[in-house]
């Protein structure tokens, strides 16, 4: 250890005793930046040196953790590997592909998320804070007054070419070099999934989808007619790659739909190696994976992960994305690189819905150029961050034991598991009753199972009233582990 | 005749004949208003007896037509039966039901559509003269202003209730009374019949579609596997009625799509007690009616026809509509009322694109609420109307004999059909060589079939240059039938 020899110097040992004592009265929580080595010794009245050497400690201990040039955070408590979810069981390469069971309760869970009065630990939606909503009112007056009558005409498929080219400039990010022309706008990530599953897929052919997976995913799936293998999702690592080899090998699987980075619900990301080696497998077994990479932009470490296009030889992945988590919803943004099923893709768009909102493209282009995004996306990361971890501390303080939770890399929903038997469909009419929501883990499951699980959003910061939440839910479900 | 005892007066036929004049020389076309009364006593010294007089002269012998409160029109030549297309020979009832044959060509018709410096006969667009754009760009800054980051989160499914309560108000004038807890916003009309489909269809399912219909429908249907009956359509009453009810009864026709009023491409209406009737044939042979009532506000005549979901006593019909052609095409807001269907739809929605532009709702619903709409679609019926009945006149008169043209009755596309053996599809390639877009017949029907009809759009005025094109269109024909 780098600071092995500073661990005798007294000074040290006071001084960042004094700062774990703040974490621990929760003056300074997870995620929290704490104060800088010169303020800390400008207010504390030591010199830079013992700061520096507090914070050192701190940092071996792994109180603390430094970030560059942005100086010392408070580190999430670090969760023991039997505290993440397991597993989950899903038949995978064993059972037979199925056909999506998952009742209609969508509809309900949307609904109660959107419902004025409600802690929204439901939908996976940034609250207003996070949005740059005086940067977008600013740009929906400039574009339209520049563009005029242009701004209400149809923008037709492939849609406007500014925002294609600044989409590929942006992609160049995630390890993808792609032309403008290569690129087709979507009316968010839904839609470019839509119609890459349209372009190849017919009625009965089987989909290997991820367990858990977001339901909006299975939801489609389900629509489309198609049947489901179950792949299990780690929490670490993202989809369970030899179980997906399984599938592959097992069943004539003629796509895969993967969230690679920041999984909804897992948080996890798949390493580079695997996702280079998962690339390899789909080409093997003439496997096309359908990629969405939703949540990619908002990473909570140093870089953006690649995506697993980034590894693509050809026509083995069609990328999709949007942003709707990274900009805001409403805008209805995505994209899709739909390869040499470009014809395909374009002529479906036009069938199912012509043309997206045009002012919405022309404001995302006229952001992603002017390079405002960027920043936002720095200040949002952060917050994000906090708010995730802040949460899931809470939980783990607040919740009953055997509760297990995830650890995400990204994004920002915790995914977390009860332990067996417990009835997260229960627990969410509870919550509801109490005015929380909360999406119960039967959703996430093309076969109704992973019911004794269930997914919060940290789209909003931790307050008082989400503190309380918190506290309610961990009572209703000790009430039900108590069988009452 | 009323004016009967009028036609002895020398001083009235002295001027009648002078106005008769004008129109000849084209200074006064087919739509254009003439001078009004008082003008016309002032500028050539008559008294305004005279001039009511001239007038009535020319109204009675069919040359001009007296308005409400609006004064005389030119009148556009009385179009002879035989002019008219003829009923298509489509199969119907004694044809089995097709798998829609179309090629994926909707891709260069859009295409060449939107190319710079192309006369623009193809999509039925509305030009930006024709749009509202000072008043959307006002209401763009206005809504976001007043609603703020509210503005860029989900309008979940159903949409936002003021826009809905507008459009249930709006729905009066089409003989509709619904609640806005009936409506569902879609991103346009093509949304909306996407989501009535597959509310109750299932692939290989047999939908009876009109003959011509617009080709988005056809692309549809062939996207989600159903099987199609072409049941023709009239040029003056719309969907053939007798041929529907012979459909009907021999073949398991599960629902039914109709454009009942200003036909795309026909340009006709369905009269009220037909509209009554087919309502009650598909009533008793339980089949489903998905009504797009997309042109429905852009009624030449007096007052707007109703929509076919007035005559059903419940669950026969599924209105489906949108502003794309009466407001702005780039704002993808439309509508559907699935009557019993609405969770069904509601969750197909969140599945296929989860919501719409959120600033997009709230613009629309701002316009109708302070009323300026109907303002507007007075302003733009005159218009379209004129460039229909002009552009019409020139081909009438340009084309080569045997000629035939619809006769549309709001809206603002021609349906034209030439001899048998014409091959619209060669002739609409010469004419995109030509830098003229026309849609070719082949794209209008289920099978490939009429192909010796075209559709010309008229969304832009007769001006030099459409003039000029529709010369060498005329040419063009010519030269394919004198085959050349």
């Amino acid at each position: 250890m780098k600071q092995s020899t500073r661990n005798a110097d007294p000074k040290y040992q006071q001084i960042a005793a004094k700062v774990e004592d703040l974490i621990s009265a929760g003056t300074f929580r997870a995620g929290d930046r704490l104060p800088s080595v010169r303020s800390l010794s400008r207010d504390w009245s030591v010199s830079v040196t013992t700061a520096i050497g507090a914070y050192s400690l701190l940092e071996d201990k792994g109180v603390v953790e430094a970030r560059d040039r942005s100086g010392y955070f408070v580190r999430p408590k670090v969760i023991a590997a039997d505290r993440l979810p397991r597993r989950t069981r899903a038949e995978g390469a064993k059972g037979a592909p199925v056909s999506i069971s998952s009742a209609d309760i969508t509809e309900d869970v949307m609904d109660s998320t959107c419902a004025p009065g409600v802690v929204p630990f439901g939908a996976a939606v940034p609250c207003d804070d996070i949005l740059p909503t005086s940067k977008l009112m600013t740009l929906y007056h400039s574009v339209i007054r520049s563009e005029g009558a242009t701004s209400f005409q149809y923008a037709m498929p492939p849609g406007r070419e500014d925002l294609r080219i600044e989409i590929a400039k942006r992609l160049i990010e995630c390890g993808i070099a792609v032309s403008p022309e290569e690129i087709i706008v979507t009316s968010g990530a839904m839609d470019a999934i839509l119609l890459a599953i349209k372009s190849f897929c017919e009625p009965g052919d089987v989909v290997a989808v991820e367990s858990p997976t977001y339901f909006g995913i299975l939801s489609l799936v389900k629509e489309l007619g198609l049947k489901a293998i179950e792949v299990p999702v780690l929490a670490d690592d993202g989809v369970c790659v030899d179980a997906l080899e399984e599938a592959f090998k097992s069943h004539p699987v003629k796509a895969c739909i993967l969230q690679p980075n920041f999984h909804n619900p897992m948080g996890s990301v798949i390493p580079t190696d695997s996702k280079r080696r998962i690339v390899e497998l789909a080409e093997k077994h003439r496997v096309t994976i359908i990629e969405d990479d939703l949540y990619g932009d908002l990473f909570f470490g140093a870089k953006r992960p690649p995506a697993l296009k980034a590894f693509d030889p050809g026509e083995v992945v069609i990328h999709c994305g949007s942003y709707s988590k990274a900009l805001a919803p409403g805008l209805r943004v995505g994209w899709i690189l739909p390869d040499s099923r470009y014809h395909r893709v374009k002529n479906l768009k036009y069938a199912t819905s012509i043309a997206n909102a045009t002012v919405s493209e022309m404001v995302v282009a006229a952001f992603l150029k002017t390079g405002g995004v960027d920043r936002h996306l720095r200040k949002i990361r952060k917050i994000l961050a906090q708010q995730t971890l802040q949460i899931r501390e809470a939980i783990l303080r607040e919740f009953p034991e055997g509760t297990r939770i995830s650890n995400p890399k990204g994004g920002f929903v915790l995914w977390c598991e009860m332990p067996d038997g417990f009835d997260s469909e229960k627990f969410s009419v509870a919550a509801l009753n109490r005015k929380i929501s909360i999406v119960p883990g039967t959703l996430f499951s093309a076969t109704c199972g992973l019911r004794n699980l269930f997914r919060i959003s940290c789209g909003s910061p931790l307050d008082e009233r989400s503190q309380r939440a918190i506290g309610i839910l961990a009572r209703l479900a000790q009430a039900q582990l108590d069988g009452k």
